[in-house]
C-alpha cells in the first residue's frame, strides 16, 4: 500500500519560493478607452490634447475684453454694444478673439435687444477655463500598472487618448481531475463528486484580473493527465490542476508534474491547504490544488493571487484587521498554521467572533464567513474571552449591522433573515447553531445579540424561563416568544419500523442519529429516555451528533439512520415521514441593550406582522399564536 | 436675455424627495450559476441536493466496521480481511454499507497483499463526511438582495443549484446633448466638446450593477430631446440627460422633463453639482446631470446610485472616513455644500491632506484625489493645519504608502512615480503643484515627504540652500540633487518676435503668461526683470497665472499668450519654440526621517541609475551629471 509524506513548507517560505522561481511572460494589448473599465495599464498614459483645447468660458454671460470694463460702477454702470464690446457666450464656449474675460448673466442688465449694462469691472481672465486647465498635452494622466477607473477613462478621453496600452490577462488554465469527478450539473449518485472547484477558482481568477480557461474533467490516468497539462501549457500562462495533489494512490499531480518538469514542493504547514503542488513546467507555473473546496480556494489565494498581482504590477490586496473578541475558545496544532473562518457581530461595542466549522469540506464555512482568523504555526490557540486579530471579509462598517443569532436553529431563522434584509438592506441576521444552552450562555455573556431557545424543564413542565432563572438570576434579559413548533420522530417515508413511542428504539435497537449536547432537542430525547426509564447504552448511535435538523433528516434520508428526533420542515425537506410528540415554545432571548435597539424594533414589528405568520404557518408544524410576547 | 434661476434645495432633501417619488420597477432573470458571478439574488436560495449526498471518506484510509476494531493496541495488534473486515478508501469516496468508520492511511499497517494491521480501535463514525456535511437539502445558501461571490457559487452547485434567479440589471439611459458636443474620438475643434462623460457615466452605472444603455448625441433642439427622451423611456428603467440641466438659454431639459412628466427639483445646493434636475416620466426616474465632468458624476453617485441599489437590495457602500490635517486653508460659502477632492499623504505618523484643483471642469482632480472633504453647507470651511474628516476613494492601508511630493512639479517626478511603482506596487508617488516656496513650507511643516525645489538666490547666486537656511535654520533637512534642467523663452514655432532678452517682451508689448506666485520659475522671472530693471506694470499679463510648465506652453500654443517662461521639455510637447536662457539646479527637499525610511532608500537607488539618467537626458534640457548628490 502506498505510503508518502508531504512536506511541511511554511506558506511564506513556499510563496517566496514560487515567486522567485517562476513568473508569467508579460503580454500588452491595445483596447478602446471604453472598453477598458478595471483594467491595468501597461505603461504611463500622457495626454495627446489639452483640454479644453481653447479657452472656453466658464460661465453662462458675455465675454468682454476686460480693459475696456474698468471704471463701471453701481453709480456708474458701464453700457456694452454687441459684438465689438461684448458676445453673449455660454459655458463651455470659445472665447472670441479679442476678449479675455467673462461677465456672469447674473451680474448684467439686458438694456433692450442689443446693448447690455454693466456695474462691476472685469479682471482679465476671469471666468474663462484656459487652454489644459482639465488635462494638458504631455502630462501624465495615470502611471503604468494602474487600475483604470471610471473617471480616469474620462480623463484618458479628455487627453485625446482613444486606445490604451494595458496587459492583458494573464491566462489561468484549471484543470479538474479525478474520475469520481462529474460535471456539476450531472445526476449524483453515491461516490461521484460534482466539480464546482472549477467555477469557483475561475471566478475568484476572474476577480483577481486573469482569464480562466476551464479544460474538461481528466480522470485518474497519468497519461491523460500529462496530455492535459501539455494541452494546457499552449494555451495559458499558468496551469493549476485540482485535485490529485496529495499522496494518495491515486494522486498523480505530483509525478507528472515532476515528469514533465519541476516540483518545488509538496506540502504546506496550513490547515486547510496541506498538500498542496509548486511546480514549473517549461517556466509557467504549475499549481496543483488540493480537492477539499476551502483548501483548493485558500491555497489558490496564497499561490495563484500573488503571481497574477506581480504580473500585473498591482500590490496584494490586504484585508482590513480588527480585534474582536473570541466568544469560544479556538485549539490549534503546532506547526500548523491554521485558518479558521469566523462569523462576526458588534454587540454591545465590541466585536465578537465565533469560529464556524472547521472542515476543509465545508463551503459554507465560506459563505458564511465574515473574516478569517489566522494562528500562527507557533501558537496552540486562543482561550475563550481572549483578543485576536483577525482578517474581514466585509469591510468593517458592514460588521458594525451584523446581528448574531446564536442558540437553537430553526428554518424561521433563515425567513426572519430574508424579510429583515428587504426591510432595511444594512441588516445581516447571521446564525451560529450553538444549540439552545450554549445561546443562552453567548446571549448572557454578550457574545450574541439574540438565542433561539426551546428548553423544557421537567420539573416545572415550563420551556425557557425556568433555565434563565436558575443560571442567569440577575441578568436583565428578554424572552419573546417567535413560535410553537411541533417535535417528532424522523422516519423513513411509510415509517417501516412502525415508530411512535421512545421504547420503540430500544426494542428493534434502532440505528438513531442524535443532536449535539446543548441542544433542545437532544435535552427533550434526554428527558423522554429518562420518563420511560431507558438508559443511553440502550440507544445505538446515542453518540451520534448531528448540529441541525435538516442534517438529521439527511442522516435518516440517506439510511445511515432509521430514526431522529426533529421538526417538521426538515422530515418534508427530504420526503420522509415525521411521528408528531410534542408541541414545544421556542423563543427569542435577548438581553436589554438589544431589546431596546432601533434593529429590535425591526425585528418585532416583522414577528408582529400578520404576513409573516402565514408564511411561517406554511412550511408546516409552526403556531404563530403568541408571535412577539414577552414570556415573564 | 434668458435669466432663470436654480432652487438651493439640501441635497439630502432632494435624495429624499427622489426616493420617495420613484422607483425602478423590478425584473428577475434566470442564469446559470457560472455565470452569476457579482449578481445580485431575487430571493433566498435553498439548497436542493445535500453535499455529500452520501457518508464519504474523509481521509485516504479503510473503511471498517468501529465495533469489529474494539481492543486492538500497540500491544495486541488486530488483524482485519479485506472485504469482510475493511476496504481500501480514498478521500472523497462513498463509505460501503455495511462499514460506519474509517482508519487513517498513516495508522495501518501493510502485512502482505490483503491483510492489514491496526494498533488502536476506530470510534464509530470517525473521519467520515458525513451527508450534508457541507450543504444539507433545505438549508438556505444564500439570502435575497445577496451579491454572489466566489465562493457563494461553489456553495450553490453544491446544493445542488445550477441556475439562480437575480435581479436583472436595471437598465439605464444616458443620453449625452448638447450642439457642441461631438464624439471623444472626433476631430476637435474650437468651441466643441467631446463626449467622454457618457463614457464615464456608463462606466459608474456598470460598477453599481447597472446595466447603461448610451444613446447618440442629440442637439440643443427640444424636439430632438423630447424624442431622444422617449425613445430612451421605452427600453430603459431611468433616463439621464446629460448635459443642459442649467439655466442657460440653450438648456431645454427642464422644460423637456416639465412637458413629458414632472420635475421634482431644479438645482442643488451643493458645488460642484448644483444645476441638477430631478424628476420623473411615467413613474420613471430621469435625472438631469450638470455639463461639467466632476459635477456630472458627484451627481450621479447622490441620485443614482441610491435608485440601483435601493433597486437590488444592497446597502449603500460607504466609505471609509479618516481624520487628516489639512496643510493648506480651505475656505466655503455658507449655504452650499462643498465636495474638494483631496491628496493625502501618511507622513510622521498622521495623514496630510491638501486641497486639488476645485474647478468643476477638471477631471484629472478626481484622477489624483484620495478622498474627498464635504464641508457641509452652515461652515465657512477649514483652517490650516485643522483637523477635519475625509472619505477616503482608497482603502486606509493604501495610502499609508503614498509618497506626497509638494513644491514645483517637474516632468521627471512623473517618470520617477513610474519606475518607483514598477520596482514596489505599493508605492503611489502624488505630486501636488505647490511651487518651491509651497513644497519647502509643506517639507518643514511636515506636510510632505518631498518637494522639488529650484530657487535662485541673487545675492549669492547659488540654488534652494540660501532659502532653506534662511527660512528653516533650524530643521534637519535634506537638499538631494535631482537634475539640472535649462529655463527658457517658450514661444510660437519660428519665433516670430525675435524673443531673446527680457527687454524684447516690454518693448513689443508681449502678451506674457506668468506661473503662480511662490513657483521657482516666477522667481526667476522677477530676478530678469529686476536686473535688467523693468518694472512688471510694464508687462502685458504679468498677473496671469498659471501653475504648470506645460500650461504656459499650452497658453503659448493656443495663441493667448506669445511668450512664457518654462522648460525645454514643455515647449516640445506642444512643438513649440525655446530659446534657452539659464540652467538651473532642481533638488528634492527631504526631512531627516522620510531621508532615512525604506522609500526614500528605494527613491535613491532610482535617482542613483545610469539607466534612469539615460531616460531622463533623453527628454531634452536636463542634466544628469550631480543627480543623488546632497546639496550641504
Amino acid at each position: 500500500m502506498r505510503k508518502k509524506y508531504l512536506s511541511n513548507t511554511p506558506r511564506q517560505e513556499a510563496i517566496r519560493i514560487l515567486l522567485t522561481s517562476v513568473s508569467i511572460v508579460g503580454r500588452t494589448e491595445t483596447l478602446p478607452v471604453a472598453k477598458s473599465l478595471r483594467r491595468i495599464t501597461a505603461k504611463p498614459v500622457f495626454a495627446r490634447l489639452s483640454m479644453p483645447a481653447y479657452h472656453a468660458a466658464a460661465m453662462d454671460g458675455i465675454a468682454v475684453l476686460a480693459e475696456n470694463t474698468f471704471g463701471a460702477t453701481d453709480q456708474n454702470p458701464l453700457v456694452l454694444d454687441p459684438q465689438a464690446e461684448y458676445r453673449k457666450i455660454n459655458t463651455g464656449e470659445a472665447l472670441p478673439a479679442g476678449f479675455d474675460a467673462v461677465i456672469k448673466i447674473e451680474e448684467i442688465q439686458q438694456l433692450d435687444d442689443n446693448r447690455v449694462e454693466i456695474i462691476a469691472p472685469a479682471t482679465p481672465w476671469q471666468h474663462i477655463r484656459a487652454v489644459g486647465e482639465d488635462v494638458v498635452a504631455g502630462e501624465m494622466i495615470v502611471p503604468a500598472h494602474h487600475c483604470l477607473r471610471p473617471s480616469d477613462l474620462g480623463a484618458l478621453l479628455a487627453g485625446g487618448i482613444n486606445e490604451v496600452c494595458l496587459l492583458a490577462k494573464p491566462k489561468v488554465a484549471v484543470i479538474p481531475s479525478g474520475t469520481e469527478v462529474i460535471e456539476p450539473a450531472s445526476e449524483r449518485k453515491a461516490g461521484s463528486v460534482p466539480d464546482f472547484n472549477s467555477t469557483v477558482i475561475g471566478a475568484y481568477l476572474q476577480e483577481w484580473g486573469a482569464e480562466p480557461i476551464i479544460y474538461p474533467i481528466v480522470p485518474d490516468d497519468p497519461s491523460l493527465i500529462k496530455k492535459a497539462i501539455t494541452t494546457a501549457l499552449e494555451a495559458a500562462d499558468m496551469v493549476i490542476i485540482n485535485a490529485g495533489s496529495s499522496a494518495g494512490d491515486k494522486d498523480y499531480t505530483f509525478s507528472v508534474v515532476e515528469e514533465l518538469g519541476q516540483v518545488f514542493l509538496h506540502g504546506v504547514a496550513t490547515r486547510p491547504g496541506k498538500p498542496t503542488i509548486l511546480g514549473q513546467i517549461r517556466g509557467k507555473p504549475v499549481v496543483g490544488l488540493p480537492g477539499y473546496p476551502v483548501s483548493a480556494y485558500m491555497s489558490l489565494e496564497w499561490f495563484a493571487q500573488p503571481l497574477i498581482y506581480r504580473y500585473l504590477g498591482l500590490p496584494l490586496p490586504r484585508r482590513e484587521k480588527i480585534p474582536v473578541i473570541l466568544g469560544r475558545r479556538i485549539t490549534s496544532e503546532i506547526g500548523v498554521e491554521e485558518f479558521v473562518r469566523m462569523a462576526v457581530g458588534y454587540i454591545d461595542d465590541r466585536f465578537i467572533a465565533n469560529p464556524l466549522t472547521r472542515g476543509a469540506g465545508v463551503t459554507m464555512s465560506l459563505v458564511r464567513a465574515d473574516g478569517l482568523l489566522v494562528i500562527p504555526a507557533n501558537s496552540l490557540g486562543f482561550e475563550q474571552d481572549e483578543i485576536a486579530e483577525i482578517e474581514l471579509y466585509h469591510p468593517r462598517s458592514e460588521l458594525l449591522n451584523n446581528l448574531l443569532a446564536a442558540g437553537s436553529h430553526d428554518l424561521i431563522l433563515d425567513l426572519l433573515a430574508t424579510v429583515l434584509k428587504e426591510r432595511n438592506p444594512q441588516i445581516n441576521l447571521s446564525s451560529t447553531h450553538l444549540g439552545s444552552m450554549g445561546g443562552i450562555t453567548a446571549v448572557s455573556r454578550g457574545q450574541a445579540h439574540l438565542a433561539g431557545v426551546h428548553l423544557f424543564d421537567p420539573e416545572t413542565k415550563e420551556y425557557n424561563l425556568p433555565y434563565i432563572k436558575k443560571f442567569f438570576p440577575d441578568h436583565k434579559l428578554h424572552l419573546i416568544n417567535l413560535t410553537y413548533r411541533m417535535q417528532g420522530w424522523i422516519v423513513p417515508a411509510g415509517n417501516p419500523d412502525g415508530v411512535d413511542k421512545i421504547n420503540r428504539l430500544s426494542e428493534l435497537k434502532l440505528s438513531f442519529v442524535n443532536r449535539q449536547k446543548g441542544a433542545g432537542t437532544r435535552l427533550l430525547f434526554d428527558y423522554l429516555l429518562e420518563e420511560a426509564g431507558i438508559s443511553p447504552h440502550q440507544i445505538y448511535g446515542y453518540n451520534r451528533e448531528e448540529h441541525t435538523h435538516l442534517n438529521i433528516a439527511a442522516a435518516v434520508a440517506a439510511g445511515t439512520a432509521r430514526v431522529g428526533l426533529g421538526i417538521l420542515p426538515a422530515a418534508r425537506a427530504f420526503g420522509l415521514d415525521f411521528i408528531p410528540l410534542i408541541e414545544e415554545r421556542y423563543d427569542l432571548l435577548m438581553n436589554d441593550s438589544f431589546y431596546k435597539s432601533r434593529e429590535a424594533a425591526l425585528l418585532f414589528e416583522i414577528i408582529n406582522d400578520p404576513e409573516f405568520h402565514r408564511q411561517v404557518e406554511a412550511m408546516g408544524g409552526y403556531s404563530m399564536r403568541d408571535a412577539g410576547k414577552e414570556q415573564k
